[in-house]
């Protein structure tokens, strides 16, 4: 225990002692170093595949289940995809400088905000070993030292990750310590990281939702993260319904298992007798299970061709919960008030679309419902930060405060102020 | 105990049941509801005066000293003042709805962000009685319903204006409900209310460094608050040495009770032994006591009109340290990277200058303190919503996310991102 201790300490007072020079880096060097880590992890695939096989094979060994022995497993192709998302990162615009709402007081103060790092995020993840790749990646873009703890079962993919990825930045001029791996795999250093807030100044965590709960319930510095996707699409009467199919058909069945799909479908009443039996039948190509209120249900029962549907009457608990597959809440509501109230009391704030050919709804439901993302007659499968045009994203935040939503680079920034001036004084 | 709790729960989630109408509220209606406040401010000047008067006998009696009863007092001259603070906030733009970063990505998507309230803010604070109706006039401005908690010292004043702020705003048609005072002077009731995270969105501490120090410890949900001001001003080698006089004199002196006072002065070697006996004269008029490292003291205590400076030998802990009075700590140091290294090893993040007339090095400063507020040959005194252009200020945060410096209107708001478009769905 005191040696894992002594790792996250040791490794996280290093990469604050570097935060200062970390956010005067130029750009230059920056993408400089995003390349040359580009090139290592190329030129080092064999030792990452390798290391990653033994994780495969001790996750196989272990039992872990199929799905995450293939979201774990790294291969020739995924390696070209993490050094080209790095080069990706190399192409965005630094945020750091920017100057922004500057203004020139009457007395001829010049006044407004420049953007500057956080200075040091802790990251805790799992799975996916190109996570450790992708944030370190945004942390070095946006001049944020980085300490990075992975999970258990990527071990040893991720240690040689960190190690590529560290040293090819400090050779290409970045400050040693500026991006750490935890390599121990002692769980306490989890709980010791949250409580360092003297070093770290963010905490992102990347993974399921036992991770994110513990992560928050344990953190003692600001959190940012995705609790869950709880995402509905409201069908207005004024929708179109052919594009409705196409939209609500999309945002669950495109990839079920990510935050933004649909977990429920709200239907106005004086289209469900029309609309239910047409998703119904779009979504029994896919084997969509259909958990409906009352009124849903008589509909779907005596449909043409419902003996083909998944139609199950839904217990209470499947309004607000995130399915994460083939399966999906469905009630019918008198209005878009209805609507809203069911969103306000059963969503997480994430991502909710209305598809209605009514602009004056179409506002109210943008104005009012207050999530991350509110979509009109789109698919809330968009929501990602590659798709917002954001050329990247480190997380998805469902929180209100500091950044909402896809976060990349700005979300790793924060401002301050700067004051020119020529010797004013303040009078009494 | 029980009908305490009861008190800020009911309250707090009467509060919260208004917030989606509050969101929605007419920049008009808001701005009818401000002035209608004012006129009730003015129109029951006399109860005002009459509970406040109560609060100083008890005050009084009770030993409180006379700059902490001066500071809750209220006359005439401070209610128009509180009611024409109030017509301000209705002057200023609304923040509520505002678009940005508005993009129209290549699949016809228009993708941007709009500006919305928090939700319900929390407010704890001490002793000024219109901080209460400053409060609640920006977070109605603002969109967000609040609850507010006073302090013991002048609960008939603001248990009285909150009242009349409260009514004001129904009748002029604000949800009831959206201001909510704490009456109960139950101190349990403040730890109850930082542990409703389900009802408050952010906690806005406003009062001595106790309060905030309770606040930051036991507060579950976001709070944004300013720890202390122990605010740097750095006299370069390279100063205009009567402006750096001007400058550091109105710093430390014009009010050396708040945050944004300068508790430390920084001088480069090649000039202290010119600059720092200017000083000296200039603070003996004031009675500036300095407390000076060894070499700045040799320098002073051998200088022309040295006996009648206040010059004492620093000792370590007055380096950090917030005086809030007549006291500086001073230190000589090499270079302005000393000055640097000095001001993140000792200040508060809060408020820092330099004065010099050499480009490279103030932009050097200016890019690499990390501070809320960072300023060039001005005084530190500046760092306030008013004097910012911000219109108004709910107070100053000295913590790096979500809001950093003099925080307003805006700083009272979050986004959302709105997706609009005509049946897109996400390709696999």
């Amino acid at each position: 225990m005191t040696t894992a201790a002594s790792e996250v300490r040791v490794k996280g007072e290093a990469a604050k002692a570097t935060a200062r020079q970390m956010a005067t880096l130029s750009t230059e060097m920056k993408n400089k170093a995003l390349h040359a880590i580009a090139d290592a992890l190329l030129a080092r695939e064999k030792d990452i595949l390798a290391a990653n096989q033994a994780d495969y094979d001790e996750g196989k060994k272990a039992g872990l289940s199929d799905e995450m022995l293939e979201r774990m497993t790294l291969n020739h192709a995924r390696v070209e995809g993490i050094a080209a998302d790095t080069r990706n990162v190399a192409s965005l615009p630094d945020p750091v400088g920017e100057k922004f709402e500057m203004t020139i007081r009457p007395n001829g103060l010049v006044i407004g905000k420049t953007r500057v790092p956080i200075g040091v995020i802790g990251s805790v993840f799992e799975s996916r070993p190109n996570v450790a790749v992708d944030i370190a990646s945004l942390c070095l873009k946006s001049g944020n030292a980085v300490i990075l703890r992975g999970g258990e079962e990527c071990a040893r993919s991720n240690t040689i990750l960190g190690q590529i990825v560290a040293e090819a930045a400090t050779k290409a001029g970045v400050p040693a310590g500026a991006i750490q791996l935890i390599e121990s795999l002692d769980r306490g250093l989890v709980r010791e990281m949250l409580k360092m807030n003297d070093v770290i100044d963010l905490l992102i965590p990347r993974g399921g939702p036992g991770l994110i709960a513990m992560v928050r319930e344990n953190a003692t510095m600001p959190v940012v993260s995705a609790a869950a996707g709880v995402c509905h699409t409201y069908v207005d009467k004024a929708a179109d319904l052919e594009m409705a199919v196409t939209i609500v058909h999309n945002a669950k069945t495109r990839r079920p298992t990510i935050c933004n799909a649909l977990e429920c479908l709200l239907v106005h009443r004086d289209v469900a007798e029309r609309f239910l039996p047409m998703i119904a039948a779009k979504w029994s190509e896919k084997g969509v299970e259909m958990r409906c209120d009352p009124t849903a249900l008589s509909i779907l029962r005596k449909g043409n061709g419902a003996s083909a549907w998944k139609v199950v009457p839904a217990s209470p608990e499947d309004f607000g919960k995130e399915f994460l597959t083939f399966i999906a809440a469905v009630k019918v509501v008198d209005s878009v008030d209805e609507a809203m109230t069911h969103i306000a009391t059963y969503g997480s704030g994430h991502s909710e679309a209305i598809v209605t050919e009514d602009w004056p709804t179409a506002s109210r439901f943008l104005t009012e419902v207050d999530s991350a993302a509110v979509y009109h007659n789109v698919s809330t499968q968009f929501t990602d930060g590659a798709q917002f045009g954001l050329g990247a994203e480190i997380g998805i935040s469902t929180q209100k405060m500091h950044a909402r939503g896809p976060m990349a680079l700005k979300e790793l920034t924060t401002y301050k102020w700067i004051i020119l001036g020529n010797g004013q004084t303040r009078p009494l």
